[in-house]
């Protein structure tokens, strides 16, 4: 049972003031802390997040905000599913100690006027559908680290390009935090969990659960020696096969450094990457290609 | 005697791990630190910094880098004075207690990626003339703050501009750091104090002292209920009738915010901000202009 568990009263603060005083006093009690961003609307993807939290951090806080600077405007930013209640009970069972639900006025009073870009890792994937998005993303995650101060913070391998983004940013500004990566947690036919599964017809489920299979499939492929550009080609054909409505990015890519690996076969770890609309719905997921591990 | 004068042996370190280890040393035993981040080249302006953080903080540390990050290719970082031992000496006697010296590929690693930018107040004076400067500055002095993770960090008036622009974007990333302004200081005839006066000739020198006197004599007529726009056509032709080879800006800003306070008299608190050209030496200074004070 990991000590956070024993934690009887989970607080929940909306003021940088409060969860910095909670915090505080962790610290000095000698406790170590971690952090699980999210934007809420959790599922058992975030909650695992907080279970590795507790593995490694004596308490954890959990920050809910739905940060408009990394929606565009034609997004989905107000429509985001925003649940509080079911949250707040999900996380409790979850062992988390404290929960930061900031007002947009408490992150971005009158006047703010300061971003961050991480070039290389931003580009391409997500960086070249959604241009506006890691910047935002960067941006809060650096004010999010500064005000809990954690030791450590864990975010999802789902969101993978961010996870990199996040990583480089703390090193780059030499942030005294340890970024921690999680395994996509998926449902029994392997959809990656997602708050915006939540968007999906019964009948956009079904062909929703065929995304890891594809992305799978390819990365068995080369896994085997196969060359990328035939992985991507086959990954195209069967994704339109099974219904989805448009491929935004299907990609192989370096897994530390999200570097083009060529179009032959892969002579190190990478990874296959894919954002595919469904509908209205627009999913991501990724998969390792271990070719080292071979 | 402030404390931190005690500290008989100075230390100098060149690596973030070297720096930490003797920052948690101190903190562990419940020291409080501030943090003069300088470009070396010190003249009594740094050594006020620095007396100005032991008034503050039990130890102070100075940080020397010469940042290329900040400079144009067609500026004088290249020829920027360099003079480790001298400065190390007049740290010394200023009481300071670390002395940081990270060698560039120690600031800026293989695969570095990360910048930082604050919108409004970087925006014109030195913004619009050097629009790599505040970038540089912005994600060097995110670094420094958090390798050393001081209580407080000062800055000089002199680079008024950069001042603000620091004190925003520690606000906006919720930076658990004071940042603290101190006054310009001025050589005999009001010479504002730079590494960068060493470039003057004999006769330059001589011209730069007209300097802060056309923007103080500009101040001293807007406070009186002068127009905005006749104190900078007479400061212009002032600065002409010196010898200055040319003007690079002369502008009247808010003294918070940097607004354009309009082209007649002032009905706030202002500054006078100027940079020249001397030959190929750019001089930089600024001055008050108190209207609630009146």
């Amino acid at each position: 049972m990991p000590a956070a568990a024993v934690d009887p009263q989970m607080g929940v603060v909306r003021t940088v003031k409060e969860l910095r005083a909670r915090v505080d006093a962790w610290r000095a009690a000698g406790l170590s802390v971690g952090l699980v961003p999210t934007m809420g609307a959790l599922h058992q993807g975030h909650l695992s997040l907080v279970e590795r939290s507790n593995s490694l951090a004596d308490r954890t806080v959990a920050s809910i905000f739905v940060n408009p600077a990394q929606f565009a405007p034609h997004e989905d930013f107000g429509s985001y599913p925003r649940r509080e209640e079911t949250d707040l009970e999900l996380l409790r069972r979850a062992g988390c100690s404290l929960v930061f639900i900031p007002a947009a006025v408490e992150m971005y009073p009158d006047g703010f006027q300061t971003s961050i870009a991480v070039s290389q890792v931003s580009q391409g994937l997500c960086g070249a559908s959604r241009p506006h998005f890691f910047g935002g993303v960067a941006t809060v995650v650096c004010k999010l680290l500064n005000q809990a101060r954690p030791d450590i913070a864990v975010f999802g391998e789902k969101d993978y390009q961010q996870l990199l983004v996040i990583r480089r940013m703390v090193k780059d500004l030499d942030m005294p935090i340890e970024i921690v990566g999680a395994p996509i947690v998926r449902e029994t036919d392997g959809l990656a969990m997602s708050s915006r599964n939540a968007y999906l017809s019964q009948e956009e489920r079904i062909v929703a659960g065929r995304l890891n299979k594809v992305i799978a499939e390819m990365a068995d492929r080369l896994q085997r020696g196969g060359g990328v550009a035939e992985a991507i080609a086959f990954g195209r054909a069967a994704l339109a096969d099974a219904g989805f409505s448009a491929v935004d990015y299907l990609d192989v890519r370096g897994a530390d450094l999200l570097d083009d690996p060529g179009s032959g076969a892969l002579s190190k770890n990478a990874r296959v990457f894919a954002a595919v609309l469904l509908g209205k719905t627009r999913l991501i997921d990724n998969w390792p290609v271990e070719i080292n591990a071979r």
